[in-house]
């Protein structure tokens, strides 16, 4: 059977049993057996520890063995000693996939901890149990009521994840999340004992509820078949690459945290481009990537205009915009002539970036200009910058949330109008409690809410936008060829 | 007189008119009247304007010679055509400068415009009329209680800024101010008809208020002067200097925005940092700069001990502090001694970043690390990573308010025991209003204030913090040569 029928069979068991399961709420053994009450898992839930009688209401069994039904898929918190004997009766109950949650195996540089996991993978592979981890958070499947952490959204979406790490996991979950992304399924698979990144890739890949593959890794177990499946999954949908431990530093990092060794970042780079793949450099670019790929149309070529901002952070934007790769075009004679015709008095002045301190008097919007240049062929790209912040110092509050939400709507007309890619700049609100005592915070967020709700893409900073913009230019047009 | 006694005379006006005052909420007249009662200014305010009796319940007086008193400095908000009529009625008030918000000379690139612009000059000098601006937002000097906008800190600080730029002067208040920063006065002088940038920049370099100076302009008027001003004012307090119209776009905003000529980045990063002044890149790279010049004592190296994230984030965070140029150092020999000597099992394992996924059931937290590296001389810099959303996924909420909560005393106790450079970091909160129901972004926020109250600088992305360490170690080390 191909690993991805078997991942597909394993990611959606009928029954859960937690091992390790405790009433304790500071242990992972009550978090798991919370998270599946939490996202509404629909099979049978069985927490399992002799000392309990029943987990959050739900009734515990002494052991594996002591089960009434069937158990599909086992969440391992025992302790790494404790695993093997996990494992027989795992057996004996006819499990098909244990997540080890449990940690303490080959990353810590032990040697008797580094002969105990082959002994596990040995005696699983014995039984026919396939194993996920160890020494990893495991899956975050919204669909099917399973996941590894609180917090988390609980409807799915179009972004599948293979994390390395289950940090990593969790970061990138609460970050895109916070964007409006959604996700298929997200498995953070830690010392890839048994599968290996390249089986969650092929998954991933044939996934038929994945659109778009977020990877997190900081080093690969079969690096030829690595790069083939790379190929392959990018050929069929985008793929996104974060590659931790980069440097001297990042790479002792890893050898501690999950063991395996780490290349140098110029040929990671090289390698996830040539393969067709993107290269991200952190989780906030990832999620940038992700989020385009998600939300904007295939971006054609680099000529952006933009529009939101006066003054200096109008000519910084065009600045940021040339430094990240897009070409900040000057308005074509057949806009300025059209401005003309309109009777603008500044059709001649007016420039791209549009600068909103200049045209505020000459009966003129960004919006207006932002439409202009979604019907001109001459450009590529929107952006619009939506300039919350100045908003609060031109008006006491009242007259800022209008604003705002002028602007969200502006861009929710344009983009249901206009099949251009639009990408808006909100400032992430990072603000202390009662700073200024107004409603900045809230009106923001609300904003923010609304753009989500619009299927509006946004950015906390144009240079983050104008960076992922190219990249995903970049892709298409590796693909176009 | 020199001029930055000139200007300080300017700056405490006993009188303020406001010429073109009016009482529609959404005129500039408005605003600038209104902010002299929101900010508490305390000499006499004059709102002009014949057609009012009295706006915001101050007494309206129908033009400049029917004000009772003196009055020591002008607003202007009239229409360019009306300025030189008002210069003829403030020089028979004696005014000692006007502030020109009005705006439409010389930035329109139209002939006449250029053309008044200079006989305002003219007739200016002529009266012995001191001019800001045109074109421009003007003063905010909170201890005096002049603004240009609303929702400003109303209360003083170290800061001070000169930007040619009224929106760039705007976003970097409310930018900083809600990193903690505070404002001795904030300039925002447009064209520059009368008082160069090279004035302003020897009033701060002179004004005993200001600590650190904070810059942002796009072409400059007097080149030798500015390269030479620059040297002397870095020689007495940091000064970071944003460029704006670096690439061909930006340079064509800036023609149309302050009709200046713009030069080519590479030259301007050489000429800052040659003069002993720090570039930024940007308006948030400004921040993290001025926040790191005022709330940290100087960094001597680029030895960095990191601590509080686990796994990827971990990882990624060496990665990311080599790249910008910092030293992520293995632990020394007598660290790992002393560990070992408290019993800690992995004395070995545990390195720098330490991850707190892998320290957790041995009985070490990052705090423990964090302070072993204050004592060591083995580190220069410091960098605690909040890792706040990561805590909304290990708890359902209350547990991550008590974490968090813990990981400021923390590092506010570490500060106050080690004279060391101590930068935190804290992700934005760009969450929309009901991304997830939970308390989450009202206890980061609570943890910003906290930090803020404590005066540890924290920083977005650990990306940035790097960056902003290693400027202002180059700093240090140039001003140590």
């Amino acid at each position: 059977m191909p690993v991805a029928e078997v991942l597909e069979e394993i990611l959606h068991p009928q029954s859960v049993a937690v091992v390790g399961a405790s009433g304790n709420e500071r242990s992972w053994g009550y978090s798991y057996t919370s998270h599946l009450l939490d996202y509404g898992f629909r099979g049978s839930i069985y927490p399992i520890n002799p000392r309990y009688p029943e987990i959050l209401g739900v009734k515990a069994y002494p052991s594996l063995s002591a089960v009434p039904g069937p158990v599909d898929y086992v969440i391992s918190c025992v302790p790494s000693t404790e695993v093997l004997g996990m494992l027989d009766e795992c057996a004996g109950k006819g499990v098909k996939a244990v997540h080890l949650y449990t940690a303490r195996f080959s990353e810590t540089g032990r040697k008797h901890a580094a002969d105990l996991e082959r002994e596990i993978l040995r005696r699983a592979r014995g039984y026919g149990i396939r194993l996920i981890g160890p020494n990893c958070m495991g899956v975050y499947h919204p669909g099917h009521g399973v996941a590894f952490a609180y917090n988390l959204p609980r409807e799915a979406g179009p972004v599948g994840m293979l994390s390395q790490s289950g940090g990593g996991a969790a970061i990138f979950v609460r970050l895109a999340g916070r964007r409006g992304i959604r996700f298929s399924k997200v498995i953070s698979y830690g010392n890839a004992l048994d599968f290996s990144e390249c089986d969650y890739l092929e998954y991933f890949m044939s996934d038929a509820e994945t659109r778009v593959i977020a990877v997190y890794l900081e080093g690969v177990k079969e690096g030829r078949r690595f790069v083939r499946t790379l190929r392959e999954a990018a050929s069929e949908k985008p793929v996104i690459v974060v590659k931790g431990g980069r440097g001297g530093a990042g790479t002792r990092a890893v050898a501690s945290h999950t063991a395996s060794l780490a290349g140098s970042m110029e040929t990671w780079d090289a390698l996830v481009t040539q393969a067709g793949a993107v290269p991200a450099a952190n989780f906030e670019e990832l999620v940038d990537l992700v989020l385009s790929f998600c939300a904007l149309p295939p971006i054609r070529g680099p000529r952006v205009g933009i529009a939101g901002a006066g003054g200096g952070p109008s000519v910084l934007s065009a600045d940021e915009c040339e430094e990240a790769g897009l070409e900040v075009v000057d308005l074509p004679p057949e806009m300025r002539r059209e401005l003309r015709d309109r009777g603008i008095e500044i059709w001649d002045w007016v420039g791209n970036p549009v600068d909103v301190s200049i045209i505020g008097g000459f009966g003129l919007t960004d919006m207006d200009m932002l439409r202009l240049m979604a019907d001109s062929l001459h450009f590529d790209i929107l952006i619009g910058l939506i300039n919350e912040l100045i908003m609060f110092t031109l008006s006491r509050g009242e007259g800022a949330e209008m604003r705002l939400k002028g602007a969200v709507e502006g861009y929710r007309r344009l983009k249901e109008e206009s099949g251009k890619p639009l990408l808006a700049i909100i400032g992430d609100d990072g603000s202390g409690r009662e700073e200024y005592g107004d409603r900045c915070g809230e009106v923001i967020s609300q904003g923010r809410t609304d753009l989500i709700a619009a299927g509006i893409p946004f950015y906390p900073t144009i240079g983050r936008a104008a960076r992922a913009a190219r990249k995903v230019m970049e892709y298409y047009q590796r693909r176009g060829r």
